[in-house]
């Protein structure tokens, strides 16, 4: 072992470093580790941010603590770690034949050289803050660093119109936090939907409904122009290319890029996605330099492609492998299944593998169902909603991914889901996995093996399935169709749908005894709440000899169209 | 197709026979479907039962409805789903050469008979009573059937002193569900551990030391005799070959075996288990008659073993399943892999795969972890406690089962294991799984993954740990043991471990410094809250040429013995 003379040095202290020099540590106790970092707070739990702004954590210390209450700070990683911390020290270049990096301190100015045997770049991703007029204005926050957090709580009492730019992940946490707080949020989003890439439009629009009955606000499409500020300069309103929109608070919530700057100059290959290229043990181009967290580039395990997925989850894996890798250990970093979830407001929203989209440009042939279902067992108290969908390669019946909102459990359907997705799993698997069954748990059919089930039945040729984006494009078209309601009578007295050139309320009970009276010139098309007892009534149907029948999907849980449109 | 004239009788009304005959009626609309059962009721959620014991599900009623309300009556069977159903009929004899089922009604007493042309035994299961003298006594009560739930609903403000007989699944949640209503429950344990067969010893003792504070109270091995009354004939006291215990009432919750009357009369095949054995298509030894659920005998996946697993996850499913192969489709039963989830007052409990002694049983080289953790990121004000341990085969390195108890998400991190297990997941794969993150829902690096790491430290000799019985038997053999607690001075304050010839408390932050003081002729253990920092301080003293130095596994949170023992 040459552990006694070997010198570790990582640059970047936020989380994939410090994991890196932690683990490190302790598979060489003899290694010198020397942590580089340009800011003066370490190792801080950035997911934390929003949830700070919400007011659940209370002090902004707890971010940077440990669970037992220490704060992590350079004398925290000397003395607990035995690993020595630069703060305030900028890496400005690497040598790569010397073996050495050069620093400079930010405070004194002071420029020193220091070698390493082996270097980690954790250098993070930096905000892609948009070149617009107005952005120093005040009331113009971002929130990529713990002071942003602090700015933001100490202004928070004036902010009355407030606006948040980007529906990425932080963007819908951030306006989550201040919604919950009671404040009106607007949010401006570049695409035509919120989360795009995360959730197919069909849930999206979905949550979004949710969202936008519960206050939100969103404005889609819209490209931000420019700030215009008051005489005092404040913000005053924001301009994008469709419209002006009032605001003296806006939160910019942009999305990241990869800080591949040293990287670069000191001539590492940088990858297709923009971050920097690594191998399946995170070495960069020079096999003495690790790349790790939200700097480099990781493989997608179901496609084999090549991804930018900066993720906290993936960065602290990431950062065992380099620790370990560095200090003469060979494991694996195996890549991403793509796998997020998060919480906006009262839903829980989830998605692993790629989406429907994603799959066909990538040339499968490509089948989706979505489905809601009870999260546990419907007569114990705490049961409540998900709606799920499944995206599936028809060919090989292999499943492409899972996505999932709702305000129920959702993150365990797609840990699930994920896990499974991990050994290639084909939707006959997701159907065969023994899940733990308790009422407070779920139902005795997990949801996501009710939604494979469906899956089957479709797959299978046993299911006709119209969604519900398609059967609104042929009510609008003023197609004649039959709706056949067969929900119950108080259902159907509760939430109606209008539509379609008949309406024919006939609950699952009455349904076989009146196969005779209904009519078979048009298309009909099935729907209850969920999709489940539609479903039976189209099979029904089809044993009846009915040719054009169709159920709604989802049923009217996942219909996202109203409440002023089709639904009343 | 010859559907129109196919015959399906399902014998059994509870979960697995309607499943059967729900599916089957999608998959063949024309088939004649006859349902028969010896009781009133069907179609019940027995799974509620300990809920509305509880006062959870407030009405027995909601146990019998679908989700949209509709009662699953013969009329619900008939007019929703075109089946017949015969309730109050036994089935007394098949015929499986005239391929006809002789019914008995036990109402009139008028016997008939029925042909079929495939037939589904989902005859259940019924409770193991133990031939006890005074089991006659008023307040004597069994758990298998609604009727039981309300007679002892109607009783229970009488209930003084309440003794759960059975310290399985359904005794412990009967035993939960009084305990949350104030009442002081014991609980009667014919092995020595509660939930045998399903936990491990070590996790077992942690739970039941918590179940134990929470005012519940166990005798473990013991052998009720007898029950002994009032001259009123009421239930005074129970006799046990250790002991006499006071109760006006008890609960019998003792398991129960396959009932196979029918189908040991028919000739067909028993299996070692005492089940009805059936293939993958889940058919008997007669492939016209099909057996599923409570009955039958299935695969665990893991093992390849034959097992008896009566659970309603895997009713359900079969039931499906059933439903599909007797109207020509061909879907294949795959197994169980052990799984199962249950709430015992304010804790989780989950397992999957095989336990510890299984393992060893058969021949594995098995080595196993403990790891107490954060369900949720720490400065979340939601996170709580998970303890997980992992059973490996460390030839192989293939997971053999997971188990985990705590007032943290159990479940999730169960079905997860559940998931990667199917696929005959190695423990680095556990590491590798993409999971989802976000403050709300896990830790950067999830429970699992955390538990999987530390295995895999173990695994490659990183890892010195002794477990918490182990270290109990050197402390009470009397061993010379330095105990180096490296918790931190408020911790230490607050809870204290007696035990060991020296306690050192000497914090994470400062061993580094005071390496050279610590003695280095005796054993060292070192000991922290969870086992994080003990590892560390351990990786630290092995660096620094300590010898013989361990730390103590999943440290004080998964210490289950006190806190009258050891601790203070």
């Amino acid at each position: 072992m040459e552990t006694e003379k070997l010198r570790v040095v990582i640059i970047g202290g936020v989380a994939t470093g410090p994991k890196a020099a932690a683990r490190a540590r302790r598979m060489a106790p003899e290694a010198e580790i020397v942590l580089v970092d340009s800011g003066s707070i370490l190792s801080y739990g950035a997911c934390g941010m929003p949830f700070y702004l919400e007011g659940h954590v209370k002090d902004l210390k707890q971010l940077l603590r440990t669970a037992y209450g220490v704060t992590r700070d350079e004398q925290f990683f000397l003395r607990e770690k035995g690993i020595n911390v630069l703060t305030r020290t900028k890496a400005t270049n690497i040598d790569r034949e010397r073996k050495t990096v050069s620093l400079s301190n930010l405070d004194t100015g002071q420029d020193s050289v220091i070698s390493y045997d082996k270097l980690v770049l954790a250098t993070g991703a930096r905000p892609t803050t948009p070149p617009v007029e107005g952005i120093d204005l005040m009331g113009v926050y971002r929130l990529h660093h713990p002071d942003d957090a602090c700015k933001i709580m100490d202004n928070m009492e004036h902010f009355k119109e407030m606006v948040v730019i980007g529906g990425g992940f932080i963007g819908l946490e951030v306006a989550s936090a201040f919604s919950n707080r009671r404040l009106f949020v607007s949010l401006i989003e570049l695409h035509n939907q919120i989360l795009p890439g995360v959730l197919d439009p069909d849930l999206e629009a979905i949550l979004r409904k949710h969202l936008e009955n519960r206050g939100m606000e969103f404005y889609l499409g819209r490209k931000v122009l420019r700030f215009e500020g008051d005489a005092e300069g404040n913000l005053a309103r924001i301009i994008t290319d469709r419209d002006s929109i009032d605001a003296n608070a806006v939160i910019m919530a942009v999305g990241v890029r990869p800080n591949v700057d040293l990287a670069r100059k000191a001539g590492l290959e940088i990858g297709s996605t923009g971050a920097i290229a690594v191998n399946e043990y995170l070495q960069t181009s020079d096999p003495d330099v690790y790349a790790a967290g939200d700097c480099a580039e990781t493989t997608h395990v179901l496609t084999g492609r090549r991804v930018y997925l900066p993720l906290a989850s993936t960065a602290n894996r990431q950062g065992r492998v380099a620790g370990d890798n560095v200090t003469g250990r060979r494991t694996r970093f195996k890549g991403v299944m793509g796998t997020a979830v998060l919480q906006i407001m009262d839903w829980n929203v989830g998605r692993t593998g790629i989406g429907d989209s994603e799959a066909r440009a990538l040339g499968y042939d490509v089948l989706t169902t979505v489905t809601p279902a009870h999260d546990r067992s419907h007569f114990h108290p705490d049961h409540s909603l998900v709606i799920l969908k499944i995206i599936m390669d028809n060919k090989s019946r292999k499943v492409l991914g899972v996505q999932a909102i709702g305000p129920g459990n959702v993150d365990k359907r797609i840990d699930v889901a994920a896990s499974a997705l991990h050994f290639g799993a084909g939707i006959d698997d997701l159907s065969e996995l023994d899940l733990g069954y308790a009422p407070p748990y779920n139902t005795v059919i997990d949801p996501l093996q009710h939604t494979a089930n469906a899956m089957r039945n479709k797959a299978d040729g046993l299911s006709h399935a119209i969604t519900a984006q398609h059967l609104k494009e042929r009510l609008e078209r003023g197609e004649e169709l039959i709706i056949l309601d067969v929900r119950t009578e108080r259902e159907f007295k509760f939430k109606k749908f209008v539509g379609g050139s008949m309406t024919i309320p006939l609950t699952l009970s009455d349904l076989r005894g009146k196969l005779q009276e209904l009519p078979r010139d048009k298309p009909v098309i099935v729907l209850c709440e969920s999709g489940v007892r539609s479903y039976e009534a189209m099979r029904t149907l089809k044993g009846a000899g009915f040719e054009n029948v169709e159920y709604l999907e989802g049923g009217l849980q996942a219909w996202p169209y109203g409440p002023s449109g089709l639904m009343s």
